[in-house]
């Protein structure tokens, strides 16, 4: 037998659920859907533990409540042969409950932070089919409360739009009153003709300032479809988020221009991922949307103007859920879009999203969360606290700003080794046209090894380190203006050009890695933790997903902590946001990561800027992970 | 001392209110506010009783719940001093309230069918006006937040629609962070620059298949400021409801027109008002509106086509609140239309509005409410229940069908008696032009008095009644076609022709009559009443205003009840439309009105066409009143 047990308080009983044999404990109130949820083998609840659905039948005898109204309606005769509804019944006493396979629940596994993770289906979008009786004299209920009654939902509980109710009497009509009805919470988002139940999707964005993410999800199941992704067509108009809200604040249009090639963009993308699981963009009931409270204020077309200036406040941080149209999303038309909460104006629900993917528990262990891009957003959970603070990284980790830098893309020069020779790995084996994120940290990494950077970040003369290998002392070579290091000479670059780092290159990465560290340090300091503390740090996003650990940590980008400690956690926004989309109760949980994370500011703490001068230094000892 | 109590179950303290010197019994658990509402001596509660205002201050020193958070929040160290928040404060002992004078409830008092009901403005929309710190380093709260937590509200807890997010941050700014909030239940509609909380309007309209009537109210006092009116110009498309829904139903674009012409409407109204009061249409933040379920549809652009064949169901039933621009109305671009729940197909909010304004509660009489137009809607509470139906008059009530009919106006013929000479009088005492509602009903009445029309209804020929006075007599003429009787001469007439009544008159108002009468008895029976358990028999609407009761009585339109029994009641649709407007607790009221009454289908009912046979003779003896 397994034996489970939470942290709960109050008075508890336990529930042994069979046949799988696993033993809670749980306070006593609780439903039996709840308790089977905590012992990890849940019952289907398709109507949302409204008990209107009658599907979540399990056998019980007693140490239960009394069956309610739902139950006596929904059961009748079942309920003295002991079928109750997981749902409606609550524990009173210790208890043993059986779940048939029929009531079982489809679990998901979902990789997160490397772990797999268990999560039922549960999405906020449900669907009914329905074959209502014909209206008669007999029975002159009206369209509406007709397929209310016919849910088993009272009137007053259902919501109907009047551009639902324009059209309802016709649909039902042509349809023989057999209809699916999809329903959003406490309203009715559309009625279809015949029995589309099978047919419900939805798609988790990650809308990034440089690439856009969406994933195509069955909402029944929690399969993943199909993934597909497009670079964000607003950086034609500002490749970093100033340049967007200066855009968006001074040009005419200018707001309107930047919420329609988000849109646009993301409209590609619903059509792809159409196209590639066979599905109609109809049967799209909502979608989840992560990113910068930039990124998501653009997309809601709110006035990004107070983002770029001091004091940086966004317009709104709770989450907002809007109806497609109203973003120009091509969805089914009465779909929802849901934007997930930010947490400050630079820390969005990007973040969020990281932490319901990677942090979703206090599991009481120091952990440190690092998303990096254009700005480096990290969480920082130690001592029953988070902290979130957002460091302005620059586009360095994204190739910009370095001479000859590049975005990760084919022969992007990835990784660097320098011993005898300088060997250099390119994405996709292609000849080399630049040098991407990780690759300059990679680079850099083995030229503090090699003695060719010193701890200041100095690129020495050639002459200053006469003892390096001939093969790689020829690559440092003196120009006008300074040395330079070249990673790739002429003949072996497809631009024709050798690829060099110099000395101005250098700076650009200690500005960046300084700033994303020194946030680190600020954050361990407001918590009051020491680097040692850190049980696990989390590296997310594309950046973090390629770099290698051991240079993070030699450049100082990392805290000095045990290699085995960091782990990447590849696109953790993308896998919050497909979270949120397949489960309310996850979306739940990251309306309280959100509520529940300070904001750390750092222009205001007054070490951030020592740290800061501090950290753009490389570490003198040479560390192995 | 005034002691006063209700019919409250369960454990009963004593409360007593002074200076009002008003003791009551209430439940333990009972809030102060909700106390004083039951003792007449109602408390300020602009914030709704959410305990965010903190107007609703009064003077206990015991027997009432520990203060809660949101009274140690606004009240600090008063609370030491005895004061408390009527609406967090629960009864739990004995005790005494003091209400100070700036704490009292401005209470309006409307006539309600003759009644003077006592109503305490609690209008669904709340004003705030707050003067928010501005953002800074230290203070980076998102607008939204800032907003939602200087009114004392959890930002859960309040909406946004993106609409008003997308220029929320600008409108802040230019506002130096001083505004007033509008806040229509958890819903943020409005931010407005400033102080604006003064101006705070409704407007109830009562949407009539001829008439459209709106009243503008103040809805911080609930003080009446302006009515206007203005024939419905969907008459246009058919004077009769089935003729408009056979407009909307065939007709290319049809249903748009009908609904723009009611809107059109409705605007035109709202602009009277506006000039007559000398408000801004920008105040107006909410709308009620009653009518039959078909003009509903029609405002809201639901397809009618349902209602227009049997078994005549309509789309909805439930009340529908949409936003202003929806339907096209222009008041406060956020302003919110709300129209109150029908009860059928052809018993609609205009039914539950009369129901509002005239039986709101049950004290145990039988009573009767019928509001004569084209239809004749009515209700019945007898034992408990509320019985409701429609039966269809035809248009013989506003002088349709009627040789000389015309609706009530100028020179319309509204009283006839018949002595030894017919007197008539006319509307604004002009020359006669036809014969209105009211007149017909008079005539028929003196004509049966005077047995020149029999109890079968045939109108007697000249010689079959010499005994008549020659001034009377001289009137009654022969022609080809059958005998008429002559109202006014043709020199008295404006048009120059004699306004007469011929048998074919007489028999539109058998029909017209008999089937409202079969009705009453149709819904007696149901009940299982007798005519003479009627307490109270109530005339709704513009012809039960003006009809002479005698005569009603006479031709068998009413029951053979006491005149003194008999009540008109004026516009009780519209007063229920303003009770709705004025007060969130009365929009309660209609709600359970409209759940709880029956609807009884007279086109079902067996005994429904016997007595319209027999209902369309007149009563043979005759009756005074």
């Amino acid at each position: 037998m397994t034996v489970r047990s939470g942290h709960i308080k109050g008075k508890l009983v336990q529930v042994r659920f069979e046949p799988d044999d696993i033993e809670i404990h749980v306070k006593v109130g609780t439903t039996l859907s709840d308790a089977a949820i905590s012992a990890g083998c849940a019952v289907e609840t398709p109507c949302g533990g409204m008990g209107t659905c009658g599907k979540c039948r399990v056998f019980v005898t007693d140490g239960v409540s009394a069956p309610d109204e739902s139950e006596k309606r929904l059961l009748g005769d079942l309920i003295a042969e002991g079928v109750r509804l997981a749902c409606r019944a609550r524990v009173t006493a210790d208890t043993v409950v059986n779940i048939p396979e029929a009531s079982r629940s489809l679990v998901q596994k979902i990789l997160c932070s490397g772990m797999v993770r268990q999560v039922t289906p549960e999405s906020n979008i449900h669907k009914y089919y329905v074959e209502a009786p014909e209206p008669t004299l007999l029975d002159e209920r009206a369209e509406f409360e007709r397929i209310a009654d016919s849910i088993n939902l009272r009137p007053g509980e259902l919501q109907i739009d009047v551009n639902l109710a324009r059209k309802l009497s016709s649909t039902l009509r042509d349809s023989n009153y057999k209809v699916t009805a999809v329903i959003a919470g406490s309203h009715l988002l559309a009625i279809e003709p015949g029995d589309t139940t099978a047919q419900k999707f939805g798609v988790a964005f990650d809308l990034g300032s440089t690439t856009i993410v969406g994933y195509l999800l069955d909402l029944n199941t929690g399969h993943d479809m199909a993934v597909a992704s497009s670079a964000n067509p607003q950086m034609a108009y500002g490749d970093d988020l100033i340049s967007r809200i200066n855009f968006a604040s001074t040009q005419s249009n200018g707001l309107e221009m930047l919420t329609h090639a988000a849109s646009d963009a993301m409209n590609r993308i619903v059509k792809q991922l159409c196209a590639s699981a066979g599905i109609n963009a109809n049967h799209i009931y909502e979608t989840t949307v992560v990113g910068n409270s930039c990124m998501t204020h653009l997309l809601l077309g709110i006035d990004p103007t107070s983002l770029g200036q001091s004091p940086y406040v966004p317009t709104i941080c709770k989450e907002m859920t809007v109806r497609a149209p109203e973003v120009g999303l091509k969805i089914n038309s009465s779909g929802l879009v849901h934007v997930l909460p930010n947490v400050a104006g630079f820390v969005g629900s990007d973040l969020v999203a990281v932490l319901l993917a990677s942090m979703w528990e206090d599991d009481g262990r120091t952990r440190l969360a690092v998303d990096i891009g254009t700005n480096g957003e990290m969480a920082l959970r130690h001592a029953g606290r988070t902290l979130a603070c957002s460091a302005a990284a620059g586009p360095a980790f994204e190739g910009a700003r370095i001479g000859c830098g590049m975005r990760g893309g084919p022969g992007a020069i990835d990784s660097v080794r320098i011993g005898e020779e300088v060997v250099i790995s390119t994405i996709d084996n292609k000849k080399a046209r630049g040098l991407c994120g990780s690759g300059l940290v990679d680079a850099v990494a083995e030229m503090l090894n090699a003695g060719i950077v010193d701890e200041m970040g100095r690129l020495l003369e050639p002459d200053e380190i006469p003892s390096l290998s001939p093969s790689v002392h020829e690559r440092l070579v003196m120009e006008d203006d300074g040395p330079r290091f070249v990673l790739a000479e002429a003949k072996r670059s497809a631009t024709g050009k050798p690829i060099v780092l110099t000395q101005r290159d250098i700076r650009q990465l200690q500005l960046a890695k300084g700033s994303i560290r020194a946030a680190i340090q600020t954050l361990l300091k407001v918590a009051g933790a020491e680097e040692s503390d850190l049980s696990e740090l989390l590296l997310a996003g594309a950046f973090g997903n390629y770099i290698r650990k051991e240079s993070a940590v030699r450049i100082g980008l990392c805290p000095d902590i045990p290699i085995e400690k960091i782990t990447s956690v590849g696109n953790a926004a993308g896998t919050g946001a497909k979270l949120a989309l397949l489960s309310v109760k996850e979306r739940g949980l990251a309306r309280k990561l959100a509520e529940s994370t300070e904001h750390i500011e750092l222009a205001n703490h007054p070490d951030y800027q020592n740290e800061f001068m501090e950290m753009m230094l490389f570490p003198q000892q040479i560390v192995t992970g």
